[in-house]
């Protein structure tokens, strides 16, 4: 790190992000609000005004509270800073449960390091009332009965682990073809979830998420989380994570390695 | 019916039945307890003590203040009552999404009259803080901020719509053929919700759900909850909905009149 940050501060800063964000977003929460097409065809690509209102929120707090650090937001794009440090931003991940009324979308908030490495990243839902923070001293979770460590389950076994991805319609066939090894061999598969999984993958709940087609914003908040509370975030031939495309994270090694059986062979 | 019942009566008793179910569950919720298999092979129906707790807990208030009427519970079975009416009880809905510690599951609780037609419903999501309320007079939303009307939503068009189904690979390959046909047609589609998935119906943010393999226990509380906010609960022949298989809940004739399309052919 080519500069210092001090976690306490930053876990203060960015619980009123996620705040103003919540903010910002819930009138549009439940509410009918249309849903725009962002890809203008007949891909459907759901963005709503809260998705704007969300990541304008954060930027207004962060241009007043770290001038200096870049920002880069799925709705507003790229903001180069002079500290080095970056924000990515995803104000509202899982657009499609979102519109669905499901308590399972996030705001998602990442603090990455000159080196591009994501330090600090926070996967809140503030519907339920529970936010998920990782840093490099851990990871807590948050709620309205107080604050908590997170701690990957014990499973160790891909046979007994309950397994998530997003939706296997997105995936290339190849990808595909990973995913249904993986389900067969798994004891339960989960949809539907974007970042939410990762959290309760950090909370313990979850042993495995495969995904695949990845933005920068998607991930950078999903590793502090997921490695803070003593899981693996690699790609799909098993090397670090990347900010994108392919991602695996297991509550183990043995879980990891038992899926990248199948992960490595659909691995871009 | 062959005797009446006080609404209002039964929302405060119904209200205490969740609230005594949440007391018995939480203690199994997140922690890691251990899920039975029931079916004793290789096939996974999970069932944790929390579920066995949950009904006791319901089952000895009933004792206490409705003596009189029938309990037929998922975990401990059918009581024969002297009222006719009898009480409906599925402590977790959902019990993977349990399992995976998603806030999803959800208590259902329904009142059946002497003719086997339930009257009252509800769906009680307790970490959400969301009780779904259903009754003739209507249905209504109870929340941490207080209570207010279940409206289904204005969407008549199924290409517009989003629809959920909990899991397409426990369908027939006659089913899974209809379940393709509605998401490829809709807009936006949803898994892994069980009830939960009718209290958003309910709610106006889910437009269809198509279910199959339905028992009564998993049926009985979502009728009342949907029909109270004005949507459509019928058989995947467009009957009336019995209580248990095929079952399609709609928020109008018009989504559902074009869903019958792919429904009826797979229908049983």
């Amino acid at each position: 790190m080519s500069q210092a940050i001090d976690e306490n501060d930053i876990l203060n800063l960015t619980r009123r992000l996620a705040g103003a964000a919540w903010s910002a977003i819930q009138p549009y929460f439940r509410t009918g609000a249309t849903a725009e097409n962002k890809a203008g065809g007949s891909q459907f690509d759901p963005v709503t005004a809260g998705d704007k209102a969300g990541e304008q929120a954060i930027r207004d707090i962060l241009a007043q509270e770290r001038p200096d650090d870049g920002i880069d937001g799925e709705e507003f794009g790229k903001h180069e800073g002079a500290s080095g440090w970056t924000w990515l931003i995803d104000p509202i991940d899982g657009t499609r449960a979102f519109i669905a009324g499901l308590p399972v979308w996030t705001t998602l908030i990442a603090l990455v390091d000159p080196d591009g490495h994501p330090v600090i990243g926070v996967i809140d839902q503030p519907v339920v009332g529970e936010r998920y923070y990782g840093a490099p001293s851990g990871s807590t979770l948050e709620t309205r009965s107080g604050r908590s460590p997170l701690k990957v389950s014990t499973c160790t076994d891909l046979r007994q682990a309950i397994i998530a991805t997003t939706d296997p319609y997105i995936m290339t066939p190849a990808e595909q073809g990973a995913w249904t090894h993986l389900r067969a061999t798994a004891r339960v598969s989960r949809y539907g979830l974007d970042a939410y999984a990762y959290a309760r993958l950090a909370a313990g709940t979850i042993d495995l998420v495969c995904e695949t087609g990845l933005q920068a914003h998607d991930v950078a908040a999903l590793v502090p989380v997921v490695r803070g509370a003593g899981g693996i975030a690699r790609d799909w031939r098993g090397n670090e994570a990347k900010l994108g495309s392919q991602i695996a994270c297991a509550s183990s090694e043995g879980v990891f390695e038992q899926a990248l059986i199948s992960l490595r062979r659909s691995a871009i």
